[in-house]
């Protein structure tokens, strides 16, 4: 088993040529797509439509190719594309496929592996409590074992959308009453989310947490995880990748922790741990850069109102919002060290990595194994 | 003769708190303050009223402690506040004094030497031509010839508010039928004044330039200058730093410019080009930052679209300006190498380096002299 | 007794010029100035320092003419300057003085009378609950009182500025423990400070209300409530205006509701009660227009995404927020209607009129009495 | 012959379910469609993907339907599609079609007539100048004549959008140089066509117009016109709409100018003019508001800075577009008239009506013939 991925320039939301010539080019089959992640150009808001526009011609692309229809499409590849490309982020998608079967001898070397999962569907009052936590974990935690990974540590990127059922307004007036409201929305999904994947990956032990952990006590959070959370959804998504010596391929992994927005001395961190000549002092070389496939990044403006001890203005700015500041501060950040500018950036990252810090996960192509 | 400057953060646009506290604690004198540089937490755009906030604070200050006129007090000391604190940004202002008198003997170090200058009034067909470019270069060049550094190379800094007269409609017209349309804009201003310090410096020879080269040749540019351009200014403000044998005190002053906005490796050039222990692989200890006094950036979205082949979006997106991105970019840039985010980053760099790129000045304390 | 008032343009947010010209011809005295509202050209978000700026030139020209402190300028006299000149709204203050004494005896017109009051100093908890609603009826009532109406149904203005006193992180704890989390926001106090004037002016009983009344029954509203909020203020400050036969002068006001933000049928009604020839059929004619001195607006986007069974989409556009929005539609509308757009529009209007309507007051010259 | 037309209202910029149940509930015909015109909740601007969003599910759907490409289908059908539901604005699209044979006898009611042009292809020097706006002109009049309409006051809407050829940097300086530069851009291309309407209708004659009137003299105007313009585009789309006897149906219409964005007794008077009870003194009826089929509106924020005498600050905000507070305005006008808020409202009016005005089309529903 292996796992081929490619990074794409487009155009625009709409722009699926390079997915095309990669099939005409017959570089993966349609069959084998897994997921794609991709960077578009609108707001991240709720009045973005570019992600929208792209899932269209992407469900009639692979509907067309695949003869299914778009619904069968969007069962089969987990899309997560990501709208806002502030400041130098270029648009991209990032395609992955998995082909050939299982192996049941380890290599010596270790290449990336790539699982999906999905949650069981959650109940609202259920979201941003130990309810979600623990089952994520346990998703997580069969994924990582069917990666047949030598430890968690080779674990490196746990991608998830996660769930955000909708409940009625008598729901909502109910659970207050009772004195546990909902939590049902972006922030807690996200929060949750991230705390499952420290659990499933033994940075976190559940007996630490309670329902008042989660977007409070931010001394716990994972070194993997990069969350969304879409509302309407009712199971989460989840997509995780590491290092296995039973998979074959030429692409590895790393990831780790960013301390804060500016902290480029852990970017170089993830980058020299690829191994395989990817280490540097200060700019990844046009050569390092040119064997980058996927640079996946969770940024914050320090809720604190500080970094580094001095103000930012970010979350008091009523004109541009601190979600597109914060993506345009780490993508640049990280774009000065890897020297690209295709970064999926995604934004609010509660529990991911530190209070104002986040988490950043690279891909890079090595030698064929 | 030397130069005392304190890097004072503000928590707002009038906040003078850190400016009266020196003043009250005899670390400089009022008289002393030559100028003042600083980032107002505006949009840096026509309806960015922070800078008229802060000038009237300003001027209000230093008319009482001064015992002159607001008009006097513009008179006497430059200020050049830029709005604009996107993304890591913080708020700040950076107060140079200059103390002491003329000294007649060279020292073996070199420290800040700071001058001013006046250019003569402008004519508004004279803006964005050879005429600006020549009269910037005549008043840098004294400015320049007064502080008696070693070589033009010792010269990191020439900061410039530059002339914007204005015209009536009438003029306006009779210019364009002339076959020689107005050019007394911002971007002509400041592409003219750019190259001005060029001239002056000797990086660019007078005769290689034509009107036609200005704001068109972007092969020519200047590696010291950072221009504004203010609407109704008739003549320009120009403030040179850079570092003498004839100064004393405990600044020293290092500038460069910037291949595009991703460039950290020659932020890194910049600041390890101050010497004294400031040179860094990746980013700056917490010891090197703290010595730093004055962080001075200009930036760009590039014109062309795209940054190391890669297409950005910074000037199609029609609810956030390029102005904002680019400042925001070359900020978290800066600042992941120097550790500090008090920045004073200025935007849109005609003749400021290439195409696409900028330029940099840092300014030290050292030990004193 | 009798009130002067005079709306003066401003070419920015630091333009005094046109009060310093009333001064010089004596128009009105500076120690009869008694309050100033006004728009400035802010985004009346949290990085607006538009109002400061205003507030900077205020209070340094009345206290050189007063020869009192900047303090006892904001003590003596209510400023109510409001960010955002969305659209068609021009910059602009409207200027009131007081002048003459108390007068015995009822004429047969009535004139525009004028007061102001000051609630006690609020705890954090009581914002947005009965205890806020009852101080503040009670202020109101005493300065209804003291004006001398014939009924209550002659205030036709309320307008203030609401406490949000500050609270730490470890009262907010405790309050949300006890079950009764804080509510010392923005949303509350205003809400509150509206049906303290819908109680003192008789238009829902205090009986009616509850805790839970406050923000969600949206049946209970006052007709003439204005209301800001402002983060750290301790006390409300309050105007009252209205019609007396006790007051002399050449002014009148009316007040009334808008059901919805398109409503210009509610507009003309409001222009037509004024009385006096102000009566329209469409739009006010240029010698109708001319007599308006003041016009006072509250808007809303509508929370239920519809205006008349239509859709709208102020409150999922991330880009711009349905304050800018909201300011800019109504301003329109009235504008349609009064023919001036030197309209004082504040936006946020929890029970000021209906759900998605608004409160409207016209200030007009008539006859000398 | 005659024409049907029904509003739809969007949840989205991709909702086609009111079309497609028309067409289920054999309302109109698929082949039939001649036209679409819609608003779509984006900016409006270059980063406005609604646009796309939407043209990829239409072109999509009629293909299927009429069994043709995607391109036959934007060869056969109109889409007019605009970006930007800034205030009350609804989204929603009006779709028109067109059934049965040429009439050949006279009625004695006249009824709504459609047809449909396009110019030549452009050369871009073309653009901007007499050259479009006499091949516009003689289009338009082309299109006329097939409506067979008493006299040219029967035309009241003529929707274009204008050809932007594109061309190469050599051909700019080329046309530079030679005196005559480039106007191939949003600007003149507008203006360009709305003089062509005027033209063709009789409101201006060719013989007053030179290459310098166009966007300069302002004094000439077309009284029907509503034109957009596309880059790359380079040949014109119009559509013209009139009433006439030799048309059949339920519908009429009816156009006017607006002096300026807050002319509400213009937008009065061209509903007065549609007949048919459709008269108002203040706001329509929901019985008159019900009727109204289509209501096409052009903006403007004044570029003079003023609105009757008053400072507006449109031009001068770097937040927000003038051309979404325009459309913003015009929006909320109107619908304080008619009542309804799903408004195709358009911006920037060169030539549309005088300077600062615009130009508004009402279709309304009455009886059959």
């Amino acid at each position: 088993m292996r796992v081929r991925a490619y990074k794409l320039r487009t155009s625009g939301p709409s722009d699926i040529s390079g997915l095309v010539d990669l099939f005409d080019r017959k570089q993966i089959r349609a069959e084998d797509v897994i997921c794609i992640i991709g960077k578009t150009e609108g707001n991240g808001g709720r009045n973005d439509f570019t992600r929208d526009l792209a899932m269209t011609v992407f469900e009639d692309l692979f509907s067309r190719l695949l003869k299914i229809s778009r619904e069968e499409v969007t069962e089969r590849i987990i899309f997560s594309l990501s709208g806002g490309t502030e400041g130098v982020v270029s648009p991209h998608i990032v395609v992955f496929a998995r082909e050939g079967t299982e192996s049941f001898e380890a290599a010596s070397e270790k290449r990336l592996a790539l699982g999906i999962g999905f949650t069981r569907e959650f109940a609202p009052e259920e979201i941003g409590r130990l309810a979600q936590v623990e089952e994520t974990a346990r998703v997580i935690s069969d994924v990582v074992r069917s990666l047949k990974v030598d430890s968690p540590s080779d674990i490196h990127f746990v991608q998830m959308k996660g769930a955000i059922p909708s409940y009625t307004w008598e729901e909502g007036e109910a659970a207050r009453l009772s004195g546990n409201p909902m939590r049902s929305d972006m922030i807690y999904s996200r929060g949750a989310s991230a705390l499952g994947a420290a659990v499933a990956l033994g940075e976190v032990a559940i007996e630490e947490l309670s329902d008042d952990s989660i977007c409070s006590d931010w001394s716990k959070y994972s070194r993997t995880a990069s969350c969304s959370a879409k509302p309407g959804l009712t199971r989460t998504e989840i997509m995780v990748m590491g290092n296995s010596r039973y998979w074959q391929g030429d692409l590895v992994i790393n990831g780790g922790i960013l301390k804060d927005m500016i902290d480029a001395d852990s970017v170089r961190s993830v980058l020299g741990g690829l191994g395989a000549g990817m280490e540097v002092a200060g700019q990844a070389s046009a050569e390092q850069t040119a064997r980058l496939v996927g640079i996946f990044g969770k940024s914050e403006a320090d809720p604190r109102g500080e970094i580094r001890g001095q103000r930012h203005t970010m979350l008091t700015d009523d004109d541009i919002s601190d979600t597109r500041y914060s993506r345009c501060v780490l993508a640049s950040v990280v774009a000065s060290v890897v020297g690209d500018t295709a970064i999926y950036i995604s934004t609010r990252s509660e529990h991911h990595g530190p209070l104002g810090g986040g988490t950043l996960a690279l891909i890079a192509r090595v030698d064929e194994v």
